[in-house]
């Protein structure tokens, strides 16, 4: 049988627990789909625990053809979704532990992941994965926040540290590190700065629309080239009107076409991997976002599909 | 490994996508859930197709023992969760063969099914398949309408007709065939006469408190006997406020207590097979529909594992 | 054509804009629905004025026969429906006189209004046209509220004061004003004596219950006997749960079965007018709460019909 | 009395049932909003029955004066609001017979129809209905999806084929055919390709903007000409942030101020029928989706009312 | 102090709006509310960060007297409202020191605290500063579960086991712990026993409605005489559809009149604190969850106001 | 002072929760946030009585520093947050009074505020505020409608009129007056024209659009220079996508990322007063236009604060 079903084979409502419907296993997989629901580590609303299901059940309206890089990339990947990694929500460190092991065990065997967040803490263990096989790893983070604040109430580990934890341990390189998207109050100028003195480029919205897309990206790839590199999505560099269903809503931000834009402009680069956090289905009564999450981890796969081809 | 799984071994917010995430194959199974979406002989409001989902989303928060039988269902029975059949919205009869087959197919290994509708058409499908194995059988039917309509502009099979259809068929045992909890207006008082005059019995929701839980399922058990015995519970049986999820809202129904009370008294039956039909996830923003039926739906299993035990 | 139309002739999807389907005119009509969309007068929650058009839409599931009283209401009393009148939202006096003129045009006609409200500032409109017919008349009055504030921040007319605004102007038989469902949280205890001291008589919710509807009702018939007789019913005299969808909600109160019981023995009273008032649709997601008094209305209408066969 | 009824006549809260209080039947009518709520053909959600009743209730705030185009449109045109067609949900050869049947009376009056979906399923009754009076047509088809797919589940008549049965029932001119807005992921190359190979003219979302709003209505100008020409607009066809209440929703569409200004530009076409299909009203809680659409309408009835000026 | 504060010195989520507009602090005060915003100890659902705004916002609709008490409750315990205690949304330990510290200066001035949850997990803090001041206590639990499980994947302090550590701390007289409203599907049955063996007072609903209310708070009146008493209160004892804004939802409960019902019989214990807990805000969108707790706290506030009076 | 508030002292709706928790009073302060809960002067949608509360509420997620601008605008205005003003619900004049009165003695005290309405009729007291202390004021009012119809059955203070009102009563300079934003169905062409008459500046969206926001800004600049200003926003500026919660929406607005743009280039204008209209909460179940108003209302604070830098 081929893979993601199709509604030619089953009606689209008709679900089978995972994204798409991919198998769980299959014989040379290149991609999976893994859930990451970790969510006690957010600062307001919370909920993404719910957002890997609600990923899942809204992809069952997508169809397996990319028509703008013409793959079919679950299949030419031979994709899986391994489910749901058992958490602990009242313990980041164990839940830490579960998710990088499961993280790596995808990686060690040539998988790439996308991990379905989940707060934005959790890409922290994906990075902890990404550098045991990959060593230091350039990243490209989509987010209206820096996430590089130090503590909360004294707390290390939290939704908005995730970029100076893996700094401090070494998971990155910094200046392969671009933060794309960023805007909003802040509450200290420092707030931004702390990315800059870190090393990391920091790209607010503002900034991407006027300096045009392809002159980011341009950028980007100059910089990483063909260096492992990681991309972590949080949903929130998305304006509220197309992705109310998150825990820190920033207005002004881009909309889906032009996110879609700069995501399917991202051909060049070496990813080994993806997170896509911060969805909070309570707050997403019209399931808009996590339909737009569904359709960006479609345009992830494609990006790993091209390669392969 | 124990099932359903129960949160000690997976949190009950990780999904695999079945109900009480049940393994969809095991040895020895008595009991199997199946979807049924099949929606679109609906008349008034529709969405049924996405209620055997969201019914197993909302089995995530039930547990697996049963306090008041003092039962473990699921485990009792061995319990599968063979998914949705892959039904065609816009053709009955097609659909109607598709989810007979299933049906009968589970039938025939002695396996029970409880049906998760779709709309309340379905339930033919699960007659013809029960009267198949079983020659005609009794039915409890809970719902707030006879279903005994005869056409809907020249349309002989829709969501009010199946117990006219299943009688014109011979499914059913007419003096064996209870409907309970009948109410609200009618377009003639034919509409429960008609019932009657096939030689059902009617018993409304005034009735039904005026006469006593206990002495109704009494009636009931001198009728039905050992004959086996088809359960089929309409949401709409329940008020509104207990179920506003559903598509043919009647107000004045007896609410969750009361309803789990009579459900939990239907222990000398010889049950054959179940549905649970018409809830409709787009109308239930609280969830409390889907959850209600998700524990009626555990409830049924405990009167079958009683059984078994 | 008979009416209201019945889904035989129109599926019920298909509406007209009208109660049931009604025509706005007919012969020999005994019973008109008329919308009263003021709600300017509210001193919490507003948007009332959207009552009529919600509560006609949630009719359509409604059919012509009342099974209880065995009756065609709609059809015996040649039922219309005259649409909205056009109140000023800004302006009480102006919306009471285009109000009232509207209500007793209808009965210097014999025909009987079911007013749907609006905020409970209406009834007094109504009140006004009963007692220029009837002279002073009797008052059933459904409510959690007894609407006999004196002033709201000075104001005399709002929807807290209709019943004391009646007792003023003399359009009410005190001895024969029954203020039923009464319960919540008071400024003073003077806020339910005032009622007592104008002489109406103040039946709670739990002494409701504690005596029994049939008691309560007997003492009704016993006082007003064949007086003509008004019905104002305020939708939040039902629990939230049952009618969450209003403006001052007040738990604790009756649910939709029991309120239909006590409706439904309503049969000996010359009633002369009805309204049903404070639905919020802005706050019925699920619409219940129109649905209930589509309901409700309904059986009004019955006891209309009751009379007349 | 001048017709809509303006918010001066009656507030604009006070319903009357039909599109902006259109009455029913006017002398000289050139233009009719008709409902047409068929909605079983759909292979996802589905609701779209309660689409005309919804987009009515949103007409109810939009005045009568186009102020780009400087037209009373529905003034000018003597417009009328039919209602809708008696469809019968769960047949669609019998619904598409009373819809064509409706929308051929209305055109042989010289009454331009706007349909009122249901979902796309209706436009093939449409444009037979077209084709009967003025033989094969030419369409300018707005949707995220080419809807030319052939059968689903071997049944032939869903709404996801209108335009390939029109195209086999030669209803239309193919090199007069316009899709515009595709996007999205697809089941196979194909699904586009067909589109093209019958001769469409497929334009994709990215496309349009590419090459610009105007230079695009120009090709479609300098191809379709005079030629009789069929709108059908599927809400889709807008981003789901500005049109949430759809049926199969694509991200990354066009939003509401740039689709205005597209179908504003539509000035030199000779339309002689418009529908607009795809809205569900229980997926659109902030009612902007049906706003949406009663806006679009509007604009229609302008573009009409332009050619009759 | 700098202005506006930001979430280094308060949570975002802590509001400082007052429940019923009382002022933060005033001589002589009896009674205080306080917020105890901690809700990751939950294991499903989250999101009880929230209530204690949203009650307060829900009060805004309840008047200072109580009609069947007689009483001003906060008058007569010149009651305060002392805002949201600063949790640590990640560390339970750290929050129960502060929640502790917090409810125990309370305590020390003999001030009765009434302690807004968050989760379940919250009470361990208020019966620690209980038993502090009043040596272990007799304990009034109200619940649809026991939450005395041991530990959720090894973690021992999470919002199931509460009354197990309470009992492992001695904080309760555990021949004066009585459980109510208990019911809904079980791990094991030892989920019930467990209670029982450390001395608990199991009463599930079924019993509670068996026995009679009365009857139940005469054995409680029994056994706890005037033993300083604790009240708990989660939201989840009352049925669905009158507070479907909670975590880990129960069907088949008790209405909001029984609720009031017993709570207004309990008259006669010597309360030394209250909680009311797990009201989610993101799941009650009529509110109603939140209206019922506020008026359940008025009715706490009475009850004190009894004693002194 | 008696406590709790009851609704004799202050509207139950008249929230304490404070904007980002500002302080009600400090020492040199500059500027306040003040609540102006009127609404009933609407012609369409109600409940604007709730925004100031919600807007509120969604200032919780802000932060102190402005990113663009590079102040801390609330502390280098010492800024205060002095409640919401007891207006009447049912009588515009005397609210008119009240609220005129807390604005001026602002003003008076060199405090500029920043009303949070209430429907767009309050702007009408902030003017005549302004104009007392300033004289005629000139005017940025963004806006979809410009307000300046006449009256509303024969009413002329209502919602619709507040800016023919402050023309007649010369609280305004013509010429320096700019309506930006300006879109939407019309009664008359007059509509419009009505406000060229008064020598207003129109700007429709549309034009905003074309001439870009520069251009647009620099000409507001030059008509106004130094002159005191005063900046009235009403939310149905912004399209629905992004501020559905509001009572008469029109399409094809700006989105949130246009409008903070042009927001934040009105850096070189006097202004002495603000407000923020027409937030109806009831209409904005995912709160992001909350969260645009609070955001917007950051912004307004920022201009104000980069004078006093």
């Amino acid at each position: 049988m081929q893979y993601p079903l199709t509604p030619d084979v089953k009606p689209e409502f008709c679900t089978t627990g995972t994204f798409m419907r991919l198998p769980s296993n299959r014989e040379n997989a290149k991609l999976a789909i893994v859930g990451l629901p970790f969510d006690t580590a957010a600062s307001f609303r919370v909920g993404a625990r719910f957002a890997p299901q609600a990923i899942r059940q809204a992809s069952m309206t997508l169809f397996p053809y990319h028509p703008i890089h013409k793959v079919y990339p679950f299949d030419a990947c031979n994709a899986i979704d391994i489910g749901d990694v058992s958490v602990i929500p009242h313990n980041i460190h164990r839940s830490y532990e579960v998710m990088e092991k499961a993280v790596m065990e995808l990686m060690e065997k040539g998988i790439i992941p996308i991990g379905l967040g989940g707060d934005h803490s959790v890409t922290l263990a994906n990075l902890r994965a990404a550098a045991k096989i990959h060593g230091p790893v350039a990243l490209i983070h989509f987010d209206s926040h820096t996430d590089t604040w130090d503590t909360y109430y004294e707390e290390k580990y939290w939704h908005g540290s995730p970029f100076i934890r893996a700094y401090e341990e070494n998971l990155l390189i910094p200046d392969k590190v671009f933060q794309v998207g960023i805007r909003g109050t802040l509450n200290h100028p420092g707030d931004i700065d702390s990315s800059s003195d870190l090393g990391y480029h920091v790209i607010t919205t503002p900034e991407l629309k006027e300096r045009g897309f392809e002159n980011v990206v341009r950028e980007m790839q100059e910089k990483i080239g063909d260096t492992p590199c990681f991309l972590s999505f949080d949903i929130d560099f998305v304006d509220p009107s197309c992705a109310p269903g998150t825990g820190t809503l920033e207005v002004g931000g881009l909309n889906s076409f032009e996110t879609l834009q700069i995501i399917r402009s991202l051909t060049d680069f070496n990813f080994i991997g993806f997170d896509l956090v911060e969805v909070l289905p309570p707050y997403d009564p019209t399931q808009i976002t996590s339909l737009l999450a569904a359709t960006i981890i479609h345009d992830f796969a494609s990006l790993v599909a091209l390669k392969i081809k």
